[in-house]
């Protein structure tokens, strides 16, 4: 039995990570800011499933499971000693740090974004490695971090588990062999965080010998886990929306309402993903086998199968008969790009994937169908422009539109 | 002529850059918090050599030279509108950001030190970055990094400026040749936000175009430049302190007032050198030598010679009759290392270097004797841990001196 401390614990991973932690028989407090819940007001949406609040959710898991998990509210990144009081207090021997704004397009939206997340991000992770040490307790971080440190392609090779050995000349000619991070290449703000986010764990784990779990996970997809799935009350986040929505829910999203898919580009940016149901046990996985003494930052690939964006959309198009739209990309990438990814080090400990081919469908049906009066369709195109060029380009093609059918 | 920002302009380097710059015919509006001069009063001491205001200093700049320099008072890390009006405004062709807490041991002092490096460096440049992009205009970033990105050691080569080439495997077998930045391996926290500003150049160059030239320093020693020799009113800042005090500052120090030089360790580490008045001469080099639209990050090495600490200790006691003392480290590094550095783009633009051999003795008898009188003795040894452990040890070993000599 581990004690466990969820940072963004009321969040689309946090959340369901929290109770299948909590019924696999830890003792979860969970800390979040409610940033997600205010971030839907600001953009003026809501999950399309219907999620309640923090209290009802963890009244109906003691209802459900009697089981108790308890919650703090804390801004991490800016309450740095109610932070340490609460370690201090609970003496957690797992921390889990979801805490952090997630979502590529909402960090891309304006300077005000931009700065928003860089700050939340690199203030949350630092406040809990700084906690961790000054706290002088023996705790396990278990950090989410993303497939998007690497950059979207990899060089005629399998994309390791974070580390990279790499030849360097000396300038005696002869060849030396040294193992690297992998070098990064972040695709927006919210990546280039996380690739920040991994010079924070390689120095604190060197300086102060901090063990620490870091995940490199794909784009999760799926909504409710086998915990959510006990009551209503617990259900989990479903984003539709152009900055939360990932990928795959915006094509789930359209082919329940009957709307073409819209496909970004060429749709040939090959993407790593993972469904919920395995993020939850990934995530049980690194907190039961934790790192020893002294080792290194371990780093594992949190994802089980990748595919290219227009293979997505025309699998959700054969199961839901919806049409494919191709459109301008908002994203500034690479228009085709192959991914091949090591992910051993989960598949040793045991997990079985869930696979795209099972579960689409009942996301079409069971998510998206059930709760498709809730939807606001205007909220699903993507308006957040990766730079200026690309957001002048937009607003002129707009003006054009409605010159035309003025 | 080019209209150039200077952040954190009443500094240790940003002051005798900012009238090194107007001084050779360009406009210069110096941007400060005054966050040094506040620093100096939270550690309850004073520059040894008596700096005068902000105010002060450039009046008495006007007199002597007849050119104006602006000062606004704004601090960068957390007023991002103020910063980017101001850009809007002045519309200058080149920015210089020297606006970060610059001391290692400040910034391992205690949880709050590290907090404040952290949230004070990596917020200023991000401010500076998502201001240039808000603005669209086509301005030159140059930036004061560290030598201390690259960790203190090379693997049997010269350190290259900011980018190697490696060889990497493929899943064929086949060996590919990448060039990536040079693996970082900071060793403190101030180091580490230079990494981490890194990641933010190598981004926004990436997705805004930016054109950024960021200088790998190494430590400054020397006080006056042509320009704050003109008159005692501009003096600049001379730190012999533990924390703000650079190695050389504080043997200088010592010499003058007689005490033993006291050296960290074997003295057996690598450092790299640069004499303040080069710095000045390098900041203009880079600032007249714009990189062209779509170059990647330049990284120049800023730097001219490298010293074993010993050897530094050896060259002052021959100098002025100083003892030498070898004490325990305080800092988590290795306890002898070799440093080789390329500085070749700085010696084609035509740079000649101020060698050590050739200034150490005018600091030790024109500004440490000079101001001897202003100097607090206590302040000298570094009271800065950078782990738990010889934090403990430390208190542990001082709480045995007292009970011996009590």
């Amino acid at each position: 039995m581990k004690k466990v401390l969820v940072l963004g614990g009321d969040g689309f991973c946090g959340w369901p990570t929290a109770l299948h932690l909590s019924e696999h028989g830890h003792e979860v407090v969970i800390v979040d800011n409610l940033s997600r819940r205010n971030i839907d007001n600001e953009l003026g949406i809501t999950s399309l499933t219907p999620i309640s609040s923090v209290e009802t959710r963890l009244s109906a898991w003691a209802e459900v499971s009697g089981k108790t998990i308890r919650f703090v509210h804390i801004d991490i990144a800016h309450e740095y000693r109610e932070l340490l009081d609460l370690i201090l207090d609970f003496e957690p021997s797992t921390i889990i740090h979801f805490a952090e704004q997630r979502a590529a397009p909402y960090s891309m939206k304006s300077a005000k974004h931009k700065i928003y997340t860089v700050n939340n991000n690199l203030n949350a992770t630092h406040n809990v490695l700084a906690a961790m040490v000054e706290s002088g307790q023996d705790i396990h971080l278990v950090h989410l971090g993303t497939m998007g440190v690497y950059g979207y392609g990899s060089a005629g090779m399998k994309i390791p588990e974070g580390y990279l050995n790499v030849r360097i000349q000396t300038d005696a000619g002869s060849l030396v062999e040294q193992e690297i991070l992998y070098p990064v290449n972040p695709g927006s703000i919210y990546h280039m965080t996380k690739t920040q986010d991994q010079l924070f764990f390689a120095y604190y784990n060197k300086n102060d010998n901090l063990r620490i779990t870091d995940l490199h996970q794909g784009i999760v997809w799926g909504t409710n886990t086998a915990e959510t799935n006990l009551d209503e009350r617990l259900v989990n986040r479903f984003d539709y929306d152009g900055d939360y929505g990932t990928v795959l829910n915006r094509f789930v999203m359209q082919a329940a309402i009957g709307f073409p898919l819209t496909v970004h580009g060429t749709g040939g940016q090959t993407r790593a993903f993972i469904h919920i149901q395995d993020t939850v046990r990934c995530i049980r996985l690194a907190v039961e086998n934790e790192p020893v003494a002294n080792e290194r930052v371990r780093i594992f690939n949190q994802m089980t199968e990748t595919h290219k964006v227009r293979d997505l959309a025309n699998l959700v198009a054969e199961l839901s008969g919806a049409e494919v739209n191709y459109m301008s990309n908002p994203r500034k990438e690479a228009p085709e790009n192959d991914l091949f990814v090591s992910n051993d080090c989960f598949l040793q400990m045991g997990l079985e994937p869930i696979l795209l081919s099972r579960g689409l469908l009942s996301e079409v049906n069971d998510i998206a169908r059930k709760y498709e009066a809730r939807c606001d369709r205007e909220k699903i195109p993507c308006v957040s422009y990766w730079t200026n060029e690309q957001r002048e380009d937009a607003v002129a093609a707009r003006s054009d539109e409605e010159t035309l059918t003025a």
